[in-house]
This record gives structure tokens, C-alpha cells and sequence, in this order.
């Protein structure tokens, strides 16, 4: 904030100046206090002058807004969002700006992976002025261990861009066996938030409680990733600071809140989370507010769950002066609701403007120029070649590493011969120059089934057809990116996502209705879990378990070591 | 923290390399959690590696400290502090080590005012290393509003040691009304703190509940002044951290509590200070540990108390991954007590150090070198001139505007003809330049009282004989500093301080016995208040009501005009 707004803030809060806005007899819920009392609330451009009971800062020109008889909260944040599944920022915020969270901390993996940290940049200065506030998260490494990630996250770049503005974290780390290791490389790079007076996300799945000592002296600052209560509390206790996550791919929010039962002094540090809910799930349930709704019904008191979802993360992120409560100086952020049990908003605003009533948008979101982000031929997936069926052929053998998904992301290896229902799979290079074969079960019964947006970005295909496997594959490079299901030599579902072959043009309403299409596409032919998106995106992540697709070939987690090699493939 | 040290911690947390200190077998209060269970605690150097019940980090070499049926606790901090009064911050630093604070936020208005922002630069890296640690807040104003302050502190020194890694803060901000009427220059050098992300200590003394938005607005983060449940709502209401404070010359800790018997979350925020309390009071109270037993008699609970002392003050300044806590990448300071309800600990841990035990100090504190911080013949009261009994003549006037001490701090203006009992007064130039005359009523029947200790660092001299006022005045040039009071042509007190005229060699035990020793002195001749230091301390502070000595003269603070100038001197 500049001196001049400074300056002009204090003039409102006098009355010596008039508010642009004005919102008139509600009651507030104080975060910092706990307190609800009358109040109301004077804006001047995108801040907070005065909150109290005088109106001498009403003028001629001031908006008023009549809110007797509701609520008035602060603008919800989420602390760790991945904007950029399925449907670009700019639409996660149109749509989530309607459910009253004004704020978030977005991943920089897709921008990064496909632009470099120059579009990272050029990205957040752009979206500096979104009535959705993006704070970012910074990636020092890929989300995958690919051989050339010194050259991708360039350290000199990252250094520069860890004192963007907007930068409040290093993260998100997903590599915790390096960190309790003590690779001195990933330590270095976390080093950078530390010397910027920034936090280090962390990601700790599957660490056991003796291993977070470790993982918090390596310097992971925080965890959304605990599935129980008990995570929740090994994760505290070492000073972790922890978010309880109600996303599409985990639902676990209910029983998290377990911890607080047990621990209740811990809700005064929790926070909530979405961590990059899908479309479909976010149209249906909701965001932040989703996540707030859940936590009261669970039996957490108002003042907590609001302050899990406001207050909490501005503090965890040395942001409460500009977010998190309704006070002087914080950009105007309020969500107006008919009822404190209720944290779907009847309006919200934004930087101080009425940017939704009822649901429906009222300012417009500008969509950042992808042309510009995204300049390489790989980005953009114009690179011309095609798949062909024998791309799929598996080497002879007499067993094979089976990767069989034992839920929505988890995996299993099973060594055996093939068998019925097994089906051909494989990760694809973008540009066409490898492919690594591999035989998945547990997923469905498809023909062929293909998709641009995978951990490592690079192009996931299944099926019982390698016919059909390229076709799908053909499909998604005809569309510069998606989801495409084919069936009896026909395209069943298709998504299209032509923005860096991950994000599609349309509105996150629209997308959601694409994602439902292809679930119950899928869910006819035997899909057994909740989100095949994450099931394909998470194919190739090689920091989960047991067995994972990988560019180097079919990949065995916990031993680090190739179970059936990629191969060279020509265009 | 280096990398190597990261590597090092994570090391012993995993067991593959000897711990050098092991605390073995007590209970640990988990601030994070709230929770109070069994755990082993694990040093390497200066760092908490390791919080839990494995042993495999216990080598040959590491010292082991059985602590069976004791509690720990994290080392207390205080928030904000003023390291130089009567003793050196390093005396400070030995006497509160023994009592469990093992870190403090610090004025610095003594480093700055008497050697420049360098001198606070250099006494801030040779701190650094100091068993208690030294965060600071950087003075960006004179406390009181001296015509030369752009000089003594210059915005491009200042800017420079605002990104000090010890300085956490801007402030303490005295000027509250110039933030609320929205100063331009008072704003620019709080503005200096925001683009460095840290904090703006307030101090808003007086001001009413509508003035705390504009307050708020302006950018201060923080007030430790509230003397009222009523003025603790307030400013936390406003979004202001809230810093609960029992000092020697504010005793108001138990009466503040009500504010969080009325706002119960409050207390997930609010924080303990002894703000500057005198050497008699530390010695016969406590510091923080004092603090910490008064908020838990108040019917605090235990785990919030000591979160006001620990948790709270290292999260507000960003602290809260190197002190606050016992858990991994955190210094290792740890109090070790008998009893959870008696906060001064048996033992005192510190940067991986065992300090204290049983009140001793078992460290050295370094001292600063003075004489390298503190170069001016000003600052080391080394100008040769001696005052004379004409220099406390009054001007001849029927009325008189005189100073009516009515508590340790505040004054009444009296404006009348002289009467008896009534006290010459004057605030001296340290260098003999000019005299400001006045007349104080309400201190104490005195011949002359001299002292060198002023908010402003002139000499402050009262006293109903001019001759004994010179003598008092020659009596402190003589020892470079202190006070002393005259009685009967005799020195029947004394307190040299030669250090910059306002710090003693002294322990603050020592010191301590020199106040004790004044105020009895000062309390037979009717003083009637509890703390006189401060009462010479403020007298020249033109930031309190009503009337003030200052280099222009009597000063009518809410008029901001001259009743009695000042007039020059010829050495």
C-alpha cells in the first residue's frame, strides 16, 4: 500500500474524507476477537478505512449499502489451491468469487512447467489486479523427478522471483523423503523462502509420525495432506502448521476435525482447505464455503471455522495486515450472509466492489494472454506427430509390473502374467520422441482412453486397444489438449483443454458438465472411484505409492528403479 | 539458518548422528497443540533436531540431562522491551536469562539516539550471537519531536537497517496522533516496515476507541499501552495485535485480563509484556515469568498463558519457526519447571545451552563495547562546563505555568503565581548549550535532584535551592551520568551512570539496590508516586499530557506551543 492510500484511508476514518462505500446495520463477526456486534463498515478504493458506528465519512458520491439483518464476515482464503485444473485461474476465481473467497495461494506448477519462472511472472503481475487476490506458492522443483529439473527451475530465476510480492511460500515440496533425508540440493532451495521471510509448504503423505521431526528440522513450515486426525496431530505437534482439506480427491474434512476435539487449543492455528477441488466437485459442493459448512456441522464453533478460513491463514501467511478480518487498512473483502450457519454469501466484495449478488458475477476477471505464457511448441502442443497402435505393444515377457489403482490415486504393484482385463497403458512424451508402456488394472473397461493433463505433463493413455489407445491419443493432439474416451472406433467423451493441453476456455460451470460426462462415461464401463481426472493426472506421480508411470519407464517407488523401460519412439 | 545447519538437524532427527545436548524424561506443554504428554527433546548446537520419545540420537559424547517430574516449556519472549534502562541490555540479558525469557523484542532508541543508526547496526551484530536472543525494533522518530530529527535519523540509514535480519518491527511508534491524521512523513518511515514485512509497534496512550480505526489505517500493527479491559477490546477490535503489559510503572496486567474473560478468542492473539520495567521492580517481581504467574492468578489457563509469553509474540513478528515452541529448526530454548503453575524455572536451556540453574547464570554475556558504539562527546557526557545555581532563576512573572505531577507520569497544568512547596525545575542541554526553566509541583520536597535519563537524553533537574540543583546537575557530569539528589549541601543518593549518561556498570541486581536506595530517599521527602526514575524519565516527554519540559521551553502538549522558553547558556 502506498502512502498516498494510506494517507486517504486515515482521512475516511476521521470523516474528513468521504468512503466510496458504505455498508449500512449489519452485524459483524469480529475474527479477532470473536466478538458479533453491530457495525458498519466505510470503503475507500479496495481498503478498509473504518469499521464502527459513526457515518461522517458518508457522502454525496458514497455507495451505500443497506445490510441490516445480515452478517457480515471476512472474504475467505484458501491457503493452498492449485488454480489451473481444467479451467484457467481467472475462471476458478470467476466462479469462486460468487461463493465469497476472495483470496488464495495458488500453485506456480503449470505455469512454471510449461512457460518457465518468466511466465510465473508475468503471470502474477497480471493478476496482481484481480478482484480474486492470487498470492502464489513458488515450485522449486517439478512436481515429478525428471533429469532435467536444474534446467526447468533455474535457482538464479527462482531466487528473483521468490521476492515477487505476491510470493508468500516456497512450495508446494513434495518431495519429503529428500527433506528428512537431508538432500543438501532440495535444502538449498528451501533455504530461499527462509532468507525471504516466506513459508515452505509442505506435503508429507504417507510420513509416518516418527518421521515429521525430521521433515519439520528439514523445513517444511506446513502440511494439508494429513488423511486422519491422528496426521493432523503428529503433524502439530512438531510445529507444523496444519491445513484440514476437504478436496474432490480427499474428503476427509469430517473426521479431521477430530484432532481439534482432542486438541482444541490447535484451532486457533488450523486452517481450511480445497487444495485444487476439480470443477465438477467445486460446481456441486462448493470452495471455501464448502469446507466452512462442513467444519460447523462437524460441531466447530462459528468464530473457529471462520477464523480456519479467514484470519488463521493471513496470519500463517504474514498477511493479516492486507487480508483475513474485517479491520482498517485490510483490502475490502466481506462475504454478506443471511446467517452465520450459512457460508454461502448472499454478496460478496471484493477490493472493495460488489463483485457478486445471488450467485452471479458482477465484475468481470480478465484471462491472462496464454499466447504469451506459453510460447513453446510443447507448451502449446502444436508439435505435428502422431500415434500410431504398435506405440503400445508391450515387450514380451512372462511377467509383468502391474500397476493396480487401488483407490482414486493409490497403487499397487502386482508381478504376474497378464490377465483378463488388464489393461495396455502408457505415458507418452508430448513432442512423440518415447513412450512408456505398462499394463494397468483396477481402472476400467475402455478401449481407449487418453489425456494431456498429467502430473508431469505429459500424455497419459489406456485401454484394451491399441488402436483405440491411438486414436485417443490422436484426438487429444487433434483438440491441442484434453480428455478423450473412445469406444467401437468412436469419441464417447472428449474434454478439450487446448490452454497448455491443460486448461480448457470454458467457464468452470461448463467444464464441471464436461468432467460429469466423462465420469459417467467412465463409471459405465467399471470405474470403481470418485475422480478419474486425478486418477489419470496422479498416474505418473512418482511421490506416491507403490508403482507409477515415468518418462524413464514403469517406475517402482519405494525401491527408485525401472520395472519395464520407456523407449525411444520416431515421430 | 545455513543448510548445513538444516542438514545437520535433520540428521540427528533421524538418528544417524549424535545429539549434543538430550533432555530425558519430562513432560512437554506442546503450545501448538495445547497438549501436555511425555517427550525427550534433542539438541545439536543452538536448534531443537528432535521432539519425541526415541533415544537413538543419544551418542558417547551428547550430555544428557535427566529432567524426570519436570515440565518444559518454551523460553519466554518478550515482545517489547527497552534494553537500557539503568543497565546495558547485556546486564539485562544475565539477570532475565535466570528467569526464563531468552528472547526480546528491543527498543532501540538508545543505540540510535546517542550513536546513530550505525551504532545500532554494529550493536545489533554483536548481539547477535548473545545467549538471550536480540530481535529489534528500529526507532524511525526521536521520541520526543526535536527540530534536528531528520538528521539523527536519516531515511537512507534507516531503510538499510529496517532489512536487518534481527529487526522485526518499525517503532515504537510514539506519534500516534500524527498516524491518525495521516502525516505524510510520519507515514513514509512507518512505510518502511510494510515493504519489508515486518511490523509497526504502536503506542497509542490515550486515544479513544474512535480514533483507533484512523489509528489502524494508518498502519500501526501492534499497541502494548492499553491500561483498560475496555482500551484492550478496542484496539483488537481494529485489527491491532494487543500486547497485555505489567511493568513497574504500569501495573494494569491483572485488571487487562478482563478483556479476555470478555472476549475469550482474543486470547489465540494477545500477548504478555514487562515493557521496560525498572531494575527494582525485575528484581523483586519476575519479567516475563512475573507476567506469566499473574495471567494464570487471574484465571488464564495455563496453556493460553504461556502462549502469550511464547507462541503469540513469535507468530505476530514471523518468529515462529526459530522461537516460540519446542519443536524441530527452533532454537533450543527451553525452560524446565517444577510446576506448570510457577512459571520461573529451575533450569534455563538457550541456544542449546544450559544458562540458568536455580536463579544462577552459567553463561557469559558479552558486554558491548560501549566506547566504539557511543563516540560523541554528547552521547559520553564528556563536554567540559559546569552548571551554576543562576541558571535555574525564573524569568519574573505573576503566573507561573506550572507542572503538577498527578501521577508516576502524567501532569496537570497549573497556570498561578508561585507557592510554597513548588519546585524550580529545568531541563538542561547535555552540553551545557541552553536551560529550559519550569516550575513542578507534586514531586517531592527536595534541595536539588538532577538526573540524566530523559526520554529526550538532557539533563532534568528540580529542586527548591538553585545552589543544590548545580550541585546536583555537577555531581552527575562528574560521574558521566546518573542521579543524584542533594540535600543540606551533601550527596545523600546516587546513581552514576557512565554509560551514554543512562546506563550503569552495574549488575541489575546492583542497580536495582541504587534505585531502591533513591526512591526511599526520594519517598521520606514525599514523593508520593511509585516509580521516580520514570517520573525524571518523562518529564521531557511531549507525547503525554498535559505539560512537558522541552529545549523550547514548558511545553503545552494538546496546544502545541511554548509557555516559558528556553534560554541560552554560556558554558
Amino acid at each position: 500500500m502506498t502512502v498516498t492510500e494510506r494517507r486517504r484511508l486515515t482521512a475516511v476514518a476521521r470523516g474528513d474524507a468521504p468512503a466510496d462505500l458504505y455498508l449500512r446495520g449489519a452485524t459483524l463477526l469480529n475474527v479477532y476477537t470473536g466478538e458479533i456486534a453491530p457495525a458498519n463498515v466505510a470503503v475507500t478504493r479496495e481498503r478498509i478505512a473504518y469499521v464502527g458506528m459513526r457515518d461522517d465519512m458518508v457522502g454525496a458520491r458514497t455507495r451505500v449499502l443497506e445490510a441490516a439483518g445480515r452478517i457480515l464476515v471476512p472474504g475467505y482464503i484458501d491457503p493452498h489451491a492449485h488454480p489451473g485444473h481444467l479451467v484457467t485461474p481467472s475462471a476458478l476465481a470467476r466462479h469462486v468469487l460468487t461463493l465469497g473467497t476472495t483470496s488464495l495461494v495458488g500453485d506456480t506448477l503449470q505455469l512454471i512447467e510449461l512457460g518457465g519462472v518468466r511466465a510465473f511472472r508475468l503471470g502474477a503481475d497480471l493478476l496482481t489486479g484481480s478482484p480474486l487476490k492470487f498470492y502464489w506458492m513458488l515450485r522449486v522443483h517439478g512436481q515429478t523427478a525428471a533429469l532435467d529439473e536444474r534446467r526447468r527451475f533455474p535457482l538464479r530465476d527462482l531466487v528473483r522471483a521468490v521476492g515477487h510480492p505476491r510470493v508468500v511460500a516456497v512450495g508446494e515440496v513434495t518431495r519429503w523423503p529428500q527433506v528428512h533425508a537431508g538432500d543438501g540440493e532440495t535444502l538449498r532451495r528451501l533455504a530461499l523462502a527462509t532468507a525471504a521471510r516466506k513459508r515452505v509448504e509442505g506435503h508429507t503423505a504417507g510420513a509416518s509420525a516418527e518421521k515429521i521431526a525430521g521433515i519439520a528440522a528439514g523445513g517444511l513450515t506446513s502440511d494439508h495432506e494429513p488423511i486422519t486426525a491422528d496426521e493432523v496431530l503428529s503433524r502439530a505437534r512438531q510445529g507444523m502448521a496444519v491445513m484440514l482439506r476437504q478436496s474432490s480427491l480427499r474428503r476427509d474434512l469430517s473426521q479431521l476435525l477430530d484432532a481439534l476435539k482432542r486438541a482444541p487449543a490447535l484451532v486457533s492455528r488450523a486452517m481450511l482447505t480445497a487444495d485444487g477441488a476439480m470443477p465438477q466437485f467445486i460446481a456441486a459442493h462448493g470452495f471455501m464455503d464448502h469446507c466452512l459448512r462442513l467444519a460447523m456441522e462437524g460441531g466447530v464453533a462459528p468464530i473457529d471455522a471462520y477464523r480456519m478460513a479467514t484470519l488463521n491463514p493471513a496470519t500463517y501467511f504474514g498477511l493479516d495486515g492486507d487480508i483475513g478480518g474485517i479491520a482498517p487498512g485490510r483490502y475490502a473483502d466481506v462475504c454478506v450472509l443471511r446467517d452465520l450457519a450459512e457460508p454461502r454469501p448472499e454478496m460478496v466484495v471484493a477490493r472493495g466492489h460488489v463483485v457478486a449478488r445471488d450467485g452471479r458475477l458482477l465484475v468481470r476477471v480478465p484471462e491472462l494472454p496464454w499466447s504469451r505464457l506459453y510460447t513453446t511448441a510443447r507448451a502449446r502442443l502444436t508439435v505435428r506427430w502422431r500415434a500410431r497402435a504398435n506405440d503400445f505393444v508391450l515387450p514380451s515377457r512372462r511377467h509383468y509390473p502391474v500397476l493396480r489403482l487401488v483407490s482414486t490415486v493409490i497403487s499397487r504393484l502386482e508381478n504376474r502374467p497378464l490377465a483378463p482385463g488388464d489393461l495396455h497403458a502408457a505415458l507418452v512424451d508430448r513432442e512423440g520422441r518415447w513412450v512408456a508402456p505398462a499394463v494397468v488394472a483396477g481402472f476400467a473397461d475402455i478401449d481407449g482412453l487418453a489425456a494431456t493433463a498429467s502430473t508431469d505433463f505429459n500424455i497419459v493413455v489406456l485401454g484394451r486397444s491399441p488402436e483405440a489407445m491411438a486414436a485417443a491419443v490422436n484426438a487429444v493432439l487433434d483438440r491441442r489438449g484434453g480428455v478423450v474416451l473412445m469406444d467401437a472406433g468412436k469419441i464417447v467423451s472428449a474434454l478439450a483443454t487446448p490452454i497448455g493441453g491443460i486448461m480448457s476456455r470454458a467457464t468452470l460451470a461448463e467444464a464441471a458438465a464436461g468432467e460429469r460426462a466423462l465420469h459417467a462415461a467412465l463409471a459405465a464401463r467399471g470405474y470403481p472411484y470418485h475422480d478419474p481426472l486425478f486418477s489419470l493426472y496422479f498416474l505418473a506421480a512418482d511421490f506416491l505409492p507403490e508403482v507409477r508411470l515415468s518418462p524413464r519407464g514403469v517406475w517402482d517407488v519405494k525401491r527408485s528403479r525401472v520395472l519395464l523401460p520407456a523407449r525411444r519412439r520416431v515421430r
